[in-house]
């Protein structure tokens, strides 16, 4: 695939940045510099055409739009894919902003339609109207987690968290960032990513797995550091992933999907302890 | 405004949901009922057609969808809505979803240009590539808080996140939820809202002001439970709140938009220790 993204260097540098504070305390005032976590606009163009804008950190772009792109229901597949690169826009300086990414489509994937009632952060094809909850915003997967047989140990699994979070380290830094990480079931980390949007760190991760033709994401376990929300669930069954665990509270449609497509979601990950809304029998004692 | 809001008791019992769950500690594993918080998706229409759609706790609607107006600059006063109702469509049992609202606007207020490339949760429209990243994605706010000259003491700001808290009545109950939450400059409590996503909880609270005529919210601060990202921070310089104040990091880009629209930014707000960004001026020992 073609990817102009030899920028690593130059992009690792854009994960931070620095800006003048004023700390405030009970007895003192010291203005200092701080580091931040970066937030820019990154813009995903299919075949030349715009298709949605996020608000992501930079690093792992093509990845994100990969992911977003499988998560979304637009590929399926890596092959589906024939070029991703940066759009040569400039910055005023003359300078590429590394803030467009390009993704061309193989000849057989139809183009999304970009009507304007559908919202792709949301997933609904208007409808909702008339229309179950659920149904209205459920994307349908090819990659359906249901008949994935593998399973994980309780212990395995709450050993999780720490290892994010060792693995976290931009939020070290800047406690700005939202993670997220793929497992194997043996408590292996595959991929760790970090972004300011919990559904960019998803992405990133998912696409990564896309890049390494490992979807669907048979026998892995997907940590969120935060909250289990609809959006992410439903990523998570987009890319064939068993298992879903959650630092945080789930949402009633999260749980609601789970049920319907054989994720076994797990929330309040925290210590020895854990709750489990759907699929218990993945977890082994 | 005609508003068929009259079923705040059917949507308060929307707030939360009872699920089966299996609670796995160490030595025990329980099935029990939990209480979660809700997630639904809600349309939001202008004049008949689909604009947007949120995934959003039910409640506050008609603040939610005219909070999102304002601060997405569609509108900027509440005189631009001439009604807001839940469309008539139907569950598979006959029953009202209570998951569309449809917003009428004056004969005066253009409508929104629902362009396939503009993004409304980024509100980008398109040209990211050739532009510095700020200016990509800024609305222009005709309510600009840099000459508000309010002022809020320290001591007083500290006590704020406290309140909020105690506010949060379904954070207490399920542990799924954001808050934001609006303040005058004597630390007096003007409205609290709660959503599972940030950006609703925000709109919530805007809209709720604008119902009462209060844009621009002049001598107010605007505190929210996480971080300050830039849409959070846009949405607060679009209502003319002059501080915007959060218990979390913020953002390279909340930051700079804050320094270039006057907004005052605390962050780190806890215990009596916080981080100021921008105007520290309106913060007094």
């Amino acid at each position: 695939m073609g990817k102009s993204n030899g920028r690593g260097k130059y992009l690792m540098g854009r994960v931070t940045a620095r800006r003048r504070v004023r700390h405030v305390t009970t007895n003192d005032t010291v203005a200092r510099p701080e580091t931040l976590v970066v937030e820019e606009p990154l813009e995903i163009r299919v075949n030349g055409t715009p298709l949605t804008v996020t608000m992501r950190t930079p690093g792992s772009d093509v990845e994100l739009a990969q992911g977003f792109l499988l998560t979304e229901g637009i590929i399926s597949r890596r092959d589906d894919i024939v070029s991703v690169r940066y759009c040569r826009g400039t910055e005023s300086d003359g300078t590429n902003s590394y803030n467009v990414l390009d993704v061309t489509l193989g000849p057989d994937v139809p183009v999304p339609d970009v009507d304007p009632t559908r919202n792709f952060y949301t997933t609904s094809s208007c409808g909702v109207c008339g229309k179950a909850s659920l149904e209205a915003v459920r994307l349908i997967s090819k990659h359906c987690p249901g008949d994935d047989p593998s399973t994980i140990g309780a212990e395995t699994l709450s050993a999780l968290p720490d290892k994010l979070r060792d693995g976290q380290k931009v939020f070290a830094a800047t406690g700005g960032l939202h993670g997220a990480a793929l497992f194997e079931s043996d408590g292996t980390a595959l991929v760790i990513r970090e972004d300011i949007g919990r559904h960019n760190a998803v992405d990133k991760v998912i696409g990564w797995a896309l890049e390494r033709r490992r979807i669907p994401l048979s026998g892995t376990v997907l940590l969120v550091s935060g909250r289990a929300s609809f959006e992410l669930t439903q990523k998570a069954v987009m890319a064939g992933i068993p298992v879903l665990a959650a630092v945080s509270a789930p949402s009633s449609l999260a749980v609601d999907l789970a049920s319907q497509s054989g994720l076994t979601l797990v929330a309040f990950l925290r210590g020895h302890s854990m709750n489990i809304y759907n699929r218990p029998d993945r977890i082994r004692r």
